[in-house]
């Protein structure tokens, strides 16, 4: 079957498999809808994108995706709310951020319309896939990667652009404690680290794996000439609240500009919230649990939205941080998602009705 | 067809590819033999490898090779002598760097008899695909990438390990003219940049691309600090010639410990060329070239070999290196090709003879 919306053309899946999926367990980005959205770079330019099943990919062994990482992605989330309308949370954001990406790993850029009508249009089609059950969303994930061929190391001469999407409940289930990097880095002074590269995650796991064993779920980074400053979680940016006043480093070159963090302080400033946009060294933290005055720390990120941090270690030490009845973490993280999932004004223009 | 040779299955190519090409003008690394080898890793472990005809790979479209950047590659060469006799260069050193790689990468190390039989074995099929043309040889490139599913940010539970091979001319065509770069950095503290993987290399394409259009082709990469100390140059490890001494940097967690560099320190040393390993500051190579004593500067790379650099630029400024007609690069690069090709001795036990 094949159909044109939005001037896409869609060959619609023989079947679906909808039915076998149970969406009061969802798990994270592990089941994918029945479509995804492909478009091609060759000859120079972006082909028209197209919706198709979701099916596998194939490569030749030489694409330089394989050989030399040159990949970004994007992570965002569909709602849909009691009248079975559906929203997007600051589309146009994901949208620039991936050709700021693209631009660094000297990918070409991505025309918008390519990128709104072919998300629109997927939405669409597979919109039965967008969970309307609490705290699930319909994760979305953008990305491009080298397709072209050839052992230089040099840019290709041909790129995928896909998206699939996944039903999707929690990231983190409950809370989570971290580690403060002292040894390993993410991320280098002019390097990709503000990018959304697929090689800033791929280092990070393995110092990773050495924090889960010791007992940690994520590692906090710190700046790598240093180790002195906090920067980032890797999938999440880092909050931290000193008595009443939330504080976050400054993006870098380093850091990704991540939306949600942006999201919760321009919020936090709307609630009258004292924000503290600056860095944040290790010592301030560590003195801060020890005296009390350190009252929550979290993350922010698509997936995780808001997640809530228990403790952290740092240099063979641990430092929990007490259980406050109400937190800041909460009140923001309910705020952000009742307008994300259209149970509350939007006083900011952030949601995006996909019709 | 079907055959076991050192213990490893080999499906035969239907037809050879092989008359298509022409071994009198070849490219790097763009016209691959008609076999690759194939190992999987699944269910907790390396299967057992195979020698498949050259073919296109299918992956689901979240393999996180797409999203999370997780690959290594190594970059070898193979050499026929006028006897038919087939060589490798020190083999045993890119396996042990392949899962140096993969250890930082979080992934699964390999067994070394996979690597090594599966090598010879793939050689001893395509053996009519080995250059013997002066300067030419057949590029190997095995590499290992996350092909498990799924966007959760974390190590794939698959992976492939291959290694394809091409018959190829030089890397670079004539003198390389570099910049010293004093903005864009490849790796970190703490990062990778002492393993080959693929995301240190789609971080380089950019600064590189700005790069060629000042007129370079190679960018030579400062630390990520303060931009004062010579590194690498991303494909190559860089030496300086100041005065009649031999210079390069340290390896360190952000430098690759190249083969070829390290070959030819020992070389040097066995040939009494004074050499020194120790930071090369830019200023003292700006300085060099401005007095006259900075005779030479060449990068060194298996897939470049030795490739003397004609210039530098740094901070808008041009320097031009004078030419001599007595270069230590083009006598080391002649010691060690000779070794490579069986022309000559080999006091240091680095070649290694496929049969």
């Amino acid at each position: 079957m094949s159909a044109i919306i939005n001037n896409i053309e869609i060959i619609k899946a023989k079947s679906t498999k909808i039915n076998d999926v149970d969406f009061d367990d969802l798990k994270f980005g592990s089941v994918f809808s029945d479509h995804m959205l492909v478009c091609n770079y060759e000859n120079g330019k972006w082909q028209a994108p197209k919706v198709t099943p979701y099916e596998p990919i194939t490569l030749d062994p030489s694409a330089k995706i394989f050989h030399y990482g040159q990949s970004i992605f994007e992570g965002m989330k569909a709602y849909k709310d009691e009248n079975e309308n559906v929203w997007l949370f600051r589309p146009l954001d994901n949208f620039k951020r991936l050709n700021i990406s693209a631009k660094r790993l000297a990918i070409p850029e991505l025309p918008e319309n390519y990128f709104m009508e072919g998300l629109k249009t997927l939405l669409e089609v597979d919109s039965d896939w967008i969970p309307k059950n609490e705290g699930s969303s319909l994760y979305i994930r953008p990305f491009i990667f080298a397709s072209g061929n050839g052992f230089h190391a040099s840019p290709a001469d041909a790129y995928k652009f896909i998206i699939c999407t996944a039903p999707s409940g929690a990231y983190f289930s409950g809370k989570v404690k971290v580690l403060i990097e002292e040894k390993y880095s993410r991320s280098a002074n002019g390097g990709v680290g503000f990018a959304k590269a697929g090689g800033n995650y791929a280092g990070q796991f393995y110092p990773t794996q050495l924090a889960i064993e010791k007992g940690y779920q994520q590692v906090i980074w710190t700046d790598d000439n240093t180790h002195e400053y906090i920067e980032e979680a890797g999938a999440m940016n880092i909050f931290v609240r000193i008595n009443d006043t939330l504080i976050t480093g400054p993006t870098s070159d380093r850091i990704l500009d991540g939306i949600t963090r942006k999201s919760i302080i321009q919020l936090a400033e709307a609630e009258n919230i004292p924000v503290e946009v600056r860095k944040i060294s290790v010592k301030e933290v560590v003195e801060a649990a020890k005296n009390g005055s350190l009252k929550e720390m979290f993350g922010a990120g698509t997936a995780a939205v808001i997640s809530p941090i228990s403790g952290f270690g740092f240099k063979d030490e641990d430092f929990d941080i007490p259980e406050l009845e109400e937190t800041y973490a909460s009140f923001l993280k309910k705020r952000i998602t009742d307008i994300q999932t259209n149970k509350t004004e939007d006083p900011f223009g952030w949601r995006y009705e996909v019709k």
